[in-house]
């Protein structure tokens, strides 16, 4: 139903004098509340300004063929909300002119590859759903009272405890409850450390170069001043780091991002002594330290020197990205210093978190661990085949561990815009190594495949993809 | 089992010639896993410190009477974690001392209060727990492939979409889903918006007195700089605001978060007039804007200027505030600004996002506000009716709406920190209003009580303990 009613104001922004402006009016769930939906339009639309005088209760309703009470009270609550105002003499006036936001341009849609190999991220199927959906009913049914409660700043004591246990068992980390944070992410807690060196006065921050992009980006909005450092197969190059004028730095020192080195020893040892001697931070990206494949895992960093190291773990690689834990282990020195840029209360779900205590207490999450360790172990080894075979002159490196591999190739083929490209064009997804270098593109040419990301039954359908892929980009064999 | 090994090094710390050193090697669970514990163990505590020369594997081989083979495996262990170093000549010595981390000083443990009254909590039994599994069950089950990988910086798509029909069904707010924010939790949300604010040169925030003191401290810890507005009955003093020099509010039309008004309908006007004029925003807390209890609730401030006014809502008080999810409805002249301020990944699990989204569009999430409203509205009636007939000298405030109440008494009976006193004394735990001043406290004595957050059959034990409490510090009958 529609009422014409005549209003005598500005309308429509100039004043034109008395015209008719149509309130299409809808009385579908109420009479009451379709005057105050038209009027709302209306006033939105800029159909009604600011400081146009309304029809009176009783013409509208004669109009409208409705009860004067109703109009009433749709007017009573429209002046509440701030769209009307009741002028004295029992005016009633448009108060204030409401417009209909312009939508912003949103990011553009991309179709979903039909083979997905990007780095970052473990096989989703295998996510152990049915644990975790049991483990947070018995949360909920048999948990604390106040599991459903605010979180304080550092996260539940519950997963306090389960960490620093279950870090200390599989990683060698030394920590007491108090030491431990609990965050939504590795982003998370990057940005937060970076805020607590920064209150320490610590304000530039040694990153791996090669590295993870998004990291250095992390850091850099934080307000950290990043300072490239180069890599190699022995990781970091800590003498690098020492002559630099860093006073944090941000290692992965179980397997190197990008290229997959393992920190050597002697560079451990020179990274805490640098830290000992100029009073910096090292922060240790454990990000796939669980997941090591041809020998028992290298125990974390932070066990060398718990005072100077700040350890980072996550359940990205090890359960799935989406659930967002990630944790730290901080130097009790610096504790102060991470609490005070923490908000009162934790972000992560307080639910999550006793979830996941009680998967590690329970030792559901080292099963599960235990699993994935020998399925990547058997897609590795699949993987590093199926390219032999059919594209000998490919290089698989950096496999001793983790969930993607880099691939190189020889000089003076395809360059890797060339094959990225290509793989593009045939909906292959694959991870670009060019964006990890600091400043332009300074190694070889590399890709990073995410070989741990298909789900089982279509990993054999990917890596041949892939290696189809290479053998068309790569000469037929090794130069 | 315990080995003494002579070892001819410095040990302890200073040089003190030859001496014995008990390595306290506990062989269960391997030889070689003991003999790296009880090394890295003695390093770490210092007995062992840098420089002192390990025994031959075969003297310790010999020692312990194990194999030489699994002592060359342990040092070697050692030695790729940095604990030990191999020489020329092959003698193996301590690489780096570790130390263990003193612990720091942890928060004191209070005992859980008898009767728990504090606000800013719902009744956390009353959480639909059968509901949120089973429609996490539904999401990992029927959900998107990609239900369990990264989650862009706003979050996930499908709770925006979800978010933009409820808040304009529930809440009268105007959005496209791309200005739709995901957060954890309110905290989270104000930090972020504070330092977006900033990123567009809007350093000054404007903030209701009294109002809640941690909101105070995010935005201050989030670098800005927090202007006190006085709050009577009709909500913040808009036209202070306006005289003021802030280019950022912080409000709580629906219910104003101390004293419990409303928002005047000429205010809202007036605030959204300023920030049109002087191209302030205005940052909207609906905190429990759903739960209204005595007429139909008001809109939301951000329908009248969707342009100006920045909306957030939370989960905490219609489901619990442990879920850690908030939302932020964004004008779309400032979701560049809050994007540039956000990690690449939502810090929030992106199966909480999926549930919450799966309760929405079902309808579960109404239903649970229906019930919980009507549940609500018979717990303040009694609330006020056991007040009423046990302490009738107190005046219960602002409960209009919401979950807690402002209690106050005659002046010139006990004070707020008396009655605060007696209160804990009694295993009552209530919210002291004096925090929530800006500045020292300028108002009339009172108490926030969250009549909202006992279990619903401890309702009456609850209540009737804060009567008590009044009864005994007040007047028989208002003066």
């Amino acid at each position: 139903m529609g009422a014409v009613v005549q209003l005598p104001g500005p309308v429509g922004g100039q004043f034109t004098g008395p015209v008719d402006v149509l309130l299409d009016i809808d009385l579908t769930g109420g009479r009451r509340q379709g005057i105050e939906r038209a009027l709302r339009a209306a006033i939105r639309d800029g159909r009604l300004v600011a400081g146009t005088p309304l029809p009176s209760t009783r013409a509208l309703a004669a109009d409208l063929g409705v009860a004067r009470g109703t109009v009433v009270d749709a007017y009573d609550q429209l002046v509440a909300e701030g769209f009307l105002s009741a002028r004295a003499g029992g005016r009633t006036v448009v108060a204030a002119a409401a417009r209909r936001p312009a939508a912003p341009p949103s990011a553009p849609v991309s179709a979903a590859p039909q083979v997905d190999l990007t780095a970052g991220a473990p096989d989703l199927s295998s996510f152990p759903a049915h644990e975790w959906v049991s483990a947070l009913r018995s949360v909920l049914r048999d948990g604390p009272a106040d599991a459903l409660d605010y979180v304080g700043p550092r996260g539940r004591p519950e997963l306090h405890a389960a960490l620093v246990d279950y870090l200390a068992r599989a990683r060698g980390v030394m920590a007491e409850p108090e030491q431990v944070v609990v965050f939504g992410g590795v982003d998370h807690a990057f940005a937060v450390v970076t805020r607590a060196l920064a209150v320490t006065g610590r304000r530039t921050v040694a990153m791996e170069d090669p590295g993870l992009p998004f990291h250095r980006r992390i850091v850099a909005d934080a307000g950290g001043e990043v300072v490239a450092v180069p890599v190699d197969e022995g990781g970091i190059d800590a003498a690098a780091v020492a002559v630099s004028d860093a006073d944090a730095v941000i290692v992965t020192p179980a397997r190197q991002a990008v290229l997959g080195a393992t920190l050597a020893p002697g560079r451990r040892g020179d990274l805490v002594a640098w830290a000992l001697a100029s009073g910096a931070v090292v922060v240790e990206d454990d990000y796939d330290g669980e997941l090591r494949y041809d020998r028992q895992p290298i125990g974390a960093l932070q066990a060398l020197d718990p005072e100077r190291v700040l350890y980072v773990g996550t359940a990205s690689k090890s359960l799935a990205p989406g659930l967002r834990l990630a944790w730290a282990v901080v130097p009790p020195a610096l504790v102060g210093a991470v609490e005070s840029v923490l908000p009162p209360h934790s972000p992560v779900s307080s639910l999550d978190q006793l979830v996941l205590a009680d998967l590690i207490r329970g030792h559901v999450f080292d099963r599960h661990l235990r699993r994935a360790r020998s399925a990547y172990r058997r897609r590795r080894d699949r993987f590093a085949a199926v390219l032999r075979d059919r594209a000998p002159a490919v290089q698989v490196e950096g496999v001793a561990a983790g969930l993607h591999a880099l691939v190189r190739w020889p000089a003076g083929t395809a360059g890797e815009d060339e094959v990225l490209a290509e793989a593009t064009a045939r909906g292959i997804a694959v991870t670009a190594v060019g964006p990890m270098w600091h400043g332009p593109h300074h190694g070889a040419d590399g890709l990073l495949v995410g070989y741990g990301r298909p789900p089982a039954h279509d990993v054999r359908r990917c890596f041949d993809a892939f290696a189809d892929l290479m053998a068309d980009m790569t000469p037929p064999r090794r130069p």
